[in-house]
């Protein structure tokens, strides 16, 4: 592992700690207003809230992780000689991307039995991304990190094709207000997603050093906060709308009524 | 206890907090989804929460002890000379299998009377198939481990009979999807139950080693998450079906007065 400065260092217990707090609170905001979407809604706000819960423990033990293989003291940097565990990160992968995508399918209007195939074949897909790039992670040699890049790479193609594709009937039936944020959460995890199989070819392209590598640490926390949290909020924002709209429907067949 | 490798000490570090987040999570999912199925279901889901919770305290429990035991310092592991406790596991077992069957009875619809008796059977069913086992495990000749494994299958075979024949009419008698939903959880119990009796036997079979003992680490998660998660999951859909069936009849009776 390369040489960090202490400045690097402070960086990284920085930004383990802001991402442990928002998605830690990102739960809470997600677990309290999901009675106040349709019930047909709070499965997907439940799942968002699991998917922040699940990050916030990653972020978590990064932090204390990294806080066991460093310390300043005295302004000095000082090594324990304990690795630097970024597995947590990986098992987060695992557990969130098939997750946002499920809540995606759960938060548009989609007859129950199609439901249940997109969700399974999103999640499918997305846990066949994580678990493909793998053998890249703690490959040796750059040949095997391309390969294996490329495998997972088809997988995640075959995502962002279904979410155009596959889900472009779903989403342009949404009213028009849900509709619109259905478009933007669909290009936000197209994006923010984006930054991992980046960040998994920098050492191939000649990036290396303490500099990139904090780079990258700070890069994963904004791609996770966006991918999580902003997109959650979009989500819960598309449930938000159609609750309201239920709301006044019913408000004005009382009005008629009385 | 086996030698490990560095690569043995990290498998088992990130299985065991894997676990600890994915127990974790889904107790806070059937909390919180418990409010989304009909009051005579919630029971039955409350359970599962109670169980995944259970099984979150022995994950978290097991990754600390093993943590006491061993650490990797400039890449080479050190034993501390405390030994990593399994008993956590063991307690989880003795809690959770009874709980896992109350938890199916429940989300049947069975008579109240028959809820009381069967739950009642299964579960000392459970924790005696547990409690058997146990002798076994600290016995130290070949002869008494396979003794008490043949004397604890008595009552894992009369649960397997259970689930097939006792509870063969109660399955018959749901709405087609919980039908379904049922036979998947019943089979699945049965499968990831199994791993139990087969990993008890390793050591008699001459399997050993420090790679036989991460294999069962793994095999242990991933068999808790089958049996806990995955299954609590297909228990919860089941009355989550069964629940919004309640609602369109109720629906459609309100159109209908109206």
């Amino acid at each position: 592992m390369a040489e960090f400065s202490v400045n690097q260092y402070d960086i990284m217990v920085n930004v383990f700690s802001l991402a442990t707090v928002v998605m830690g609170v990102a739960s809470v905001f997600f677990f309290l207003q999901r009675s106040e979407v349709l019930p047909r809604y709070r499965l997907g706000v439940t799942l968002l809230g699991i998917t922040t819960l699940i990050s916030a423990y990653s972020c978590y033990r990064l932090q204390v992780s990294w806080g066991e293989a460093f310390s300043v003291v005295n302004g000095t940097l000082k090594v324990s000689g304990v690795a630097f565990n970024e597995g947590y990160r990986y098992i987060d992968c695992l557990l969130t991307f098939p997750l946002l995508l499920i809540a995606l399918v759960h938060t548009l209007d989609i007859p129950a039995r199609q439901v249940r195939v997109l969700s399974t074949i999103l999640a499918v897909l997305a846990g066949e991304m994580v678990v493909l790039g793998y053998p890249g992670v703690i490959a040796t040699t750059a040949e095997a990190r391309w390969l294996w890049w490329g495998i997972a790479m088809v997988p995640a193609l075959i995502i962002v094709y279904q979410l155009y594709f596959g889900l472009s009937g779903a989403i342009a039936a949404e009213p028009a207000e849900a509709k619109r944020l259905a478009r933007k959460a669909r290009l936000l995890t197209v994006v923010s997603w984006a930054a991992y199989p980046v960040f998994y070819l920098l050492p191939l392209l000649g990036f290396g050093g303490s500099m990139t590598y904090t780079g990258t640490q700070v890069g994963y926390a904004v791609a996770g906060i966006l991918s999580k949290v902003a997109y959650g909020v979009l989500l819960y924002r598309i449930a938000a709308a159609k609750s309201a709209q239920v709301d006044e429907v019913a408000h004005s067949l009382r009005t008629v009524r009385v």
